[in-house]
């Protein structure tokens, strides 16, 4: 998606250890109109899929997966990554191993919205080694739901995760694919 | 609002311990077409204010917030919980107790998206004890920006955070106050 990569390009800082800073207009500050562009691109990509429900992580999968339902006309269901005593019932949990906090965590969605009925498009900010996405499809396929897709708005393409995730037979799309970036010169290119 | 309080009446579920829960729709699962509602009714109550930028907290507030600045079509800032790889620089940071998750946080924002001429609305989905609100409002302070206003999707009007705020002057509209609630009958009445 053009645009989205323009705006990486434009705002998107390089930093050592293949981090992208994406936080001015993706994933600490929002630039909700570029979301509404991402959600209908999604639209686009996903609307012969019969998708019901959208499924996200939290925190910073929210903002691009609600934007998005609005075009899906669908509800967002977003997993939890600790409990609390808003969570009660029966849930689905999975393990999943995070880059940016160094820890391993419990990503928890209650059963009562995964139902084997739904046909779920996962949608997040970032794909790297894909370990976030690997627990959300751990969860939806824990309630036998189906995974229509999964929808990105930034793929680090020199890292594993969508070769993965495509290599099972999952429909991963990506609106910018990263496919080298240098934290000397700050330069960063695409996949086309 | 009437459509959030009939959507509380007939969605939400009264606990002991006064929790209400609003998770089918609110904070677990989300209604975005809901959201779109109140989105609207935010922008039409606090319009009269020249907002540039909405600040909402992690992560249950992030949906409500995106989906409301597309109305005000300003950018939102979520303030986070935890320190990661991708929260570098100089940050704001303001104490929090949380009443869900029984312990002390940080809010952390980072300096560069909150900023002295900054008028800021300050959005999240609950107002109860009132902490995580003057969290933020104690960020929003210690820019120097100015706090125009906040908007709750659900407050608990029993509880002290909506009166502390309103004694300060900060302009404060919620959607839906619940005046009382019993957690034996299930009944819910709101203030009028």
């Amino acid at each position: 998606m053009r645009l989205l990569e323009e705006r990486i390009r434009k705002d998107g800082i390089v930093k050592p250890g293949n981090v992208l800073k994406v936080d001015s207009f993706l994933n600490h500050q929002m630039d909700v109109e570029l979301f509404g562009e991402m959600g209908k691109e999604f639209y686009r990509l996903f609307r012969d899929r019969k998708v019901n429900k959208i499924l996200t992580i939290e925190a910073s999968g929210i903002g691009i997966a609600c934007i998005a339902a609005q075009y899906f006309q669908v509800p967002v269901v977003f997993a939890k990554k600790s409990q609390s005593i808003n969570l009660d019932g029966e849930q689905y949990v999975a393990k999943v191993e995070s880059f940016t906090h160094k820890r391993v965590y419990d990503v928890i969605v209650a059963k009562k919205f995964l139902k084997e009925e739904d046909r779920v498009l996962i949608i997040d900010d970032f794909l790297a080694n894909g370990c976030a996405v690997a627990g959300l499809i751990d969860l939806v396929e824990a309630a036998g739901a189906a995974v229509e897709g999964v929808g990105i708005a930034v793929e680090k393409g020199f890292q594993d995760g969508g070769r993965l995730l495509r290599s099972k037979g999952i429909r991963v799309e990506s609106l910018a694919i990263v496919e080298s970036m240098d934290e000397r010169t700050g330069e960063i290119q695409f996949r086309s």
